[in-house]
């Protein structure tokens, strides 16, 4: 898997003594994103599927809804001290009547100058409008289906597998297939991954498909879901207050702590039907 | 503990059936930090300690290294559509003399107009400069008092043991004993808290102390450990590549896994003793 993981010896420590062994560790590299040559973010990422998640991340940002509004998307042709390529800068260029992303310090946060952040003014504040309204959604899962996945998605983790250190996120059907899954040191780069290969694939709204995340479900995530028209978000750990605020503001289901047969369910129940 | 936690009614559901009971969530709001009036970030965080958040963040963005560099923090007074005070924005005024900091979008990461970003070059141009070496600290630590901690953590997250969704960071002296301990919904505000304590305790360069977190080893907390003079951070989870080199190149001391007796030293061996 190239520079997904990295091999070094690491000592390991145990009440019966201590060995020098070699270990897997998760890749981690920055990668800067262009938008015609203009830097618009760094991420520390795991590299692969860097394409994939310039595309998420463009849409999560409101900037694009479909592949036709990226023209192109190439790496510079940055090298390191001995002429390699680095793969860690990618520029992309817009399709003709997109507009540019703003590059304010606040581009993620604030479309007003308001000082207030707070309760529902906060969420106001911090979201981003979707083109892709996930309320009407009709998908229906039942908690069956949803009790299989977190296996499902750890069978397709590949790289945690041999490092324990990696996120994941998977896009899954009703019927409990797992379309794409994308792991990441960062959760929200695994989430853009995923969302970026859906976007690629013309698979937009994702009306009909839920989000399943390897941790806990933060506004942020819900937000990414939403830009994508994500009815519904399943996380294996906890939510926080924001998030199940957001989702259910923008219609969502919200499923956490997702763990076998167990499960809780915050908001959106019309999603989750016993068979 | 007010808007440490949100209280909301949940669904749970279990292979035996349903019920509804009150959970507690994890709180999540922006808070804006502005610096002379002008915004220079917003972060998702858990509301509580936010003072120490800034400072910590200022600190690890190399913009402070004492709490005389700091003239003034308050909150702004935005208010909710009820009238009251959101405590989501609160503005800084720098002591005089100390620089403003840069507002880029790449203020976090690059010095340099440098495409390349790979290896040791990344590392180069992702790295922030501290003020407080950590190489040279003679902090020794025993394997035993190491496996302590987390246990010792864990018992002073109050907010995780209802809700199950916080990470926590910790400053450690080398007997075992924690000094601060810090939760929130991001693992950099965690640290940034704890860190922000330990400037407004007039405590820096902090050679003499551990930080322990409890989730994974990331590049940029290996950066916020620099920054502050800390010589070893402790992560019950695995470490990212860049974490180890970062360390490494740091003189710092990195442990990953740290789970009971057992735990792996990736770098910094001198300072890990059998007692």
């Amino acid at each position: 898997m190239g520079r997904v993981t990295v091999r070094r010896p690491v000592r390991k420590l145990t009440a019966s003594g201590q060995r020098r062994r070699p270990d897997a560790l998760a890749a981690e590299e920055p990668l800067e994103l262009r938008v015609s040559g203009k830097p618009l973010a760094v991420t520390m990422r795991t590299p692969g599927h860097d394409v994939e998640l310039a595309h998420g991340f463009l849409l999560s940002e409101g900037v694009i809804g479909s592949p036709a509004d990226i023209a192109s998307a190439r790496y510079c042709d940055s090298v390191d001290d001995q002429g390699r390529n680095t793969y860690n800068v990618l520029d992309l260029a817009l399709a003709e009547g997109v507009p540019e992303p703003d590059t304010g310090v606040e581009r993620n946060f604030y479309t007003t100058s308001s000082c207030g952040v707070c309760g529902k003014a906060a969420l106001d504040a911090v979201k981003l409008r979707t083109r892709f309204d996930p309320s009407g959604s009709p998908l229906s899962v039942t908690p069956h289906t949803l009790a299989g996945l977190p296996d499902a998605l750890r069978e397709q983790q590949r790289v945690f597998a041999t490092t324990g250190g990696l996120h994941a996120a998977g896009l899954f059907t009703a019927d409990g297939s797992l379309l794409a899954v994308r792991e990441d040191v960062g959760r929200h780069n695994a989430v853009d991954k995923v969302l970026g290969w859906a976007l690629l694939q013309d698979r937009l709204p994702l009306h009909d498909c839920g989000l399943l995340v390897s941790g806990r479900a933060s506004f942020e995530l819900v937000q990414k879901a939403a830009m994508a028209g994500i009815p519904l978000l399943a996380a294996v750990s906890a939510p926080s207050s924001l998030a199940v605020e957001l989702a259910e503001e923008n219609g969502m289901t919200l499923v956490g702590f997702l763990r076998g047969e167990s499960m809780n369910l915050y908001t959106g129940d019309k999603r989750i039907h016993q068979s």
